[in-house]
């Protein structure tokens, strides 16, 4: 899943917080980095950007995280720093960075119900975050739907156990919203567990067997629907 | 016009600019400010605001006016930084705020007919500008239609004039789009300028008497217009 013309996909989290030893969501998060080619960039940064350097990050990656929390409806301002830095002058000359993708990780303080026309934010997210994906259609980046972490604080373990999931899914895959491919993950995460931790290897191997058996099933499900619906044409 | 309550209404301008000594587009609207009650404030400094002064200032102020040119799709950095640092903590902090207009001042390097869908940048100014309206929004700000400035490197001298003309009625009026309420601001210049131009006062007065019957039959027009559909009802 990780493969492109056999080299790893290698993807750059952006991470803009005033804080981020104060933070736990941006300590949840880091924690729960998987071990795939994952470089966690934290734009605490005193001073100006080294703009060589950044573009040198940026090309090295195929998939870009802004990793942040929503303060007055975009990131903290040292994300707006460093792409005003970074991304200075003529807009043609970041042509080699073209066809990344672009993807947001925002945590809210409130939750997502509220931003919604009616709702008392007003606004849905996928407005108020479009100045990221106008700058994501300019530069000739692919943006995708973001993951968007709510009052993270009040969350139960199993809740945070979930979005530890949810997270590394969203670094690693192209498509999280795929219901297959994210079988596909759990199934490789199981074997890589039974691998690490030999004494549990029986008991991971048989989720892992079943989960692989109910993908079976789930796409030959699809297959012959698709195939009712030939017959229906003919 | 400036009245209210027997005070006059106080503009502060945040001005969000890396660079206002070298931008003939802030050097014109600098120069183009209105003798009534505008406080120019440039926001170009180094380390952290001082919180309570910038509170002070918006206090003062009635109507609040975000100056800066489009960097990627939003204000330059340090207007952001200021909103962070001066708007922290709880939101209710700030009731004593509450009732002030936010307008924007915004210079485009593009012109304004790409900010549309089909357009080359996809999305329109009042989407990419959402984060701004949901910020006056939160602080129980009346949010205005902003003031959008394109190309004006290559603005004729007639285009500059109808400009500033423009800006001035913007941090002045409540509503300048209103076009009798513009008519009745051209007066009051025009007045300005006979009382300090001697020489020039009879000229002046005369095309402000010209200004002044066209508004009345303009008014009385539309009353015409109203007993006409009053009637139509009956």
């Amino acid at each position: 899943m990780f493969e492109k013309e056999g080299l790893k996909l290698q993807t750059l989290i952006v991470v803009a917080h005033p804080n981020i030893a104060d933070s736990p969501t941006q300590q949840f998060l880091k924690a729960s980095l998987p071990d795939a080619d994952v470089i966690w960039h934290d734009l605490s940064s005193e001073g100006q950007f080294d703009r060589q350097r950044e573009l040198h990050l940026l090309a090295q990656a195929d998939r870009i995280i802004f990793q942040f929390p929503f303060y007055w409806y975009s990131a903290p301002f040292i994300l707006k720093k460093w792409q005003d830095e970074v991304f200075g002058g003529e807009q043609g000359q970041y042509q080699f960075l073209a066809g990344k993708q672009l993807a947001l990780v925002v945590s809210l303080g409130q939750s997502l119900a509220r931003y919604q026309s009616g709702g008392s934010e007003h606004y849905a997210m996928s407005e108020l975050l479009r100045p990221y994906q106008a700058f994501a259609d300019k530069l000739g980046w692919h943006y995708r739907a973001p993951l968007l972490i709510s009052h993270f604080a009040y969350s139960t373990e199993v809740e945070k156990q979930a979005l530890l999931i949810r997270y590394q899914q969203f670094l690693t895959m192209d498509d999280p919203t795929n219901f297959a491919a994210q079988g596909d993950w759990l199934v490789a995460q199981l074997e890589k567990m039974a691998t690490a931790h030999p004494t549990q290897a029986a008991n991971v191997s048989l989720v892992s067997e079943q989960l692989t058996t109910q993908l079976e099933q789930y796409r030959d499900l699809i297959w012959q629907v698709s195939q009712i619906k030939q017959g229906e044409k003919d």
